[in-house]
């Protein structure tokens, strides 16, 4: 982004800031970010799952999705991949158990450094955003801390015909965490990815003993470490079948209420 | 796309009908298309190459997309990179050289049969949509054939400061080729790459003698083999920098100008 603010210097200055070439060597597994189907093949009820979470693992070891039948949120970290459902309890999922959407990357650690306090997700993102400028990049987010609150949400499995996730959302699960150390996984997408991806943000969180999670909607953390790793490319692994009539219809509203709808229904599941 | 025609006949079909999962193996290279750069920094004159043709071919030998400095239209075909330029002549390029935007893969005859006759782009379209049905799917199609008429398009060379693409279209070289064979090259996306890909057909012609070729506006084909790649994966390849202020934005029209826009200027350039 530093380019675009030096044009106004002169043309006298461009040859020297043109891109580097991307290489084809240097965009291996680790700087590569991969997409099992497309969001809005979600948004629109596809919930069976189109790949294996063995599979998945082979393509990275980090990163967030949901399950086959829309059965809980998924979190992949080091290597591993739970399944943190809304009832609350999380566990390790086989490697037979499928994925109808995910987004995975082998995590490299390029930039680390402590995390300020914050009080909101927000704030967070914020944080985030200081660090990692490059709006038209992916970045995969790591963040390892102790929260003093913390309200995650979980979907429950789904049986056909499967309705849109937008109806499912508004009965999500929804509970809060206090005083939990843990770590949030984040992907972040340019928000050019709409239909495909999701544009901005999208956090889950996963308990350091590993026995609660989830799809995370607020945060409040006191301290903590923030590492992230930009992705250099995207990869998106398209099912053999889609069902929806058009999967090209802007569904951004949807999405929206789907990533950050708080049911306020407090309380533990 | 059968599944889907198949729902209404019940729920005791459907776990039958499940989709197969897609496997990591499955999408080794000749599965996927590559894409360097996202179309609508193109559109908002991001010309400068990010890429080597020698990295290029190293992630398909077929395929399409411009060169450095928007200097004419690129053809990959049997691993050979051509440049048509917008004097109408056609030349290999070196590795050295680099591209802003390109799609390419491994090519291979998933399907292959005759092509009908057809007078005009559109009927060709609908031939390879009869036979390439599956709407959320990418698709890299092979036309040997001979052409009672083309009507090919090349961009001239830019500098900077660089306008958008839809005002250089405006100004392309146009000309009419009779009576040749050659290769149509194209890649088909699903209709929600909008922004990212170039939704639907784009097509580029190079002649059996190499000597000429460019963008397709139009097409006569008297007779012909049709070939095509069903592709499982897309990946996109980021620029290290982009200097747009806003890639998210609304481009499809100007699109749809620069992809299909007569001059009408006839003749040779």
């Amino acid at each position: 982004m530093q380019l675009y603010r030096l044009t106004s210097i002169g043309l006298t200055l461009t040859a020297l800031l043109l891109p580097a070439p991307v290489s084809a060597q240097q965009n291996v597994d680790h700087d590569r970010l991969t997409q099992v189907s497309i969001i809005n093949a979600l948004l629109l009820g596809e919930y069976d799952g189109v790949m294996t979470i063995g599979d998945l693992l082979k393509l990275g070891d980090f990163g967030l999705g949901t399950c086959d039948h829309l059965d809980g949120e998924l979190i992949v970290l080091d290597g591993v991949a739970y399944q943190a459902r809304a009832d609350g309890s999380v566990q390790q999922l086989k490697p037979e158990i499928t994925t109808p959407f995910a987004i995975v990357t082998r995590f490299e650690r390029d930039h680390e450094r402590p995390c300020p306090p914050v009080d909101s997700l927000e704030q967070l993102e914020h944080a985030v955003d200081a660090m990692a400028p490059g709006r038209d990049r992916f970045y995969a987010i790591r963040v390892e801390g102790v929260f003093s609150s913390l309200l995650i949400r979980s979907v429950p499995r789904q049986e056909r015909p499967y309705r849109p996730l937008v109806e499912i959302a508004a009965e999500q699960a929804e509970w809060k965490l206090e005083k939990v150390t843990g770590t949030l996984v984040a992907i972040r997408c340019p928000k050019w990815v709409s239909g495909i991806g999701v544009p901005g943000y999208h956090w889950h969180f996963l308990s350091a003993d590993r026995k609660t999670g989830g799809h995370v909607l607020g945060c409040q953390l006191t301290s903590g470490t923030l590492a992230f790793d930009d992705c250099s490319s995207w990869l998106i692994e398209l099912p053999t079948d889609t069902k929806s009539a058009d999967l090209g219809q802007d569904l951004s509203r949807e999405l929206e209420r789907v990533e950050k709808q708080r049911t306020d229904a407090g309380g533990k599941p």
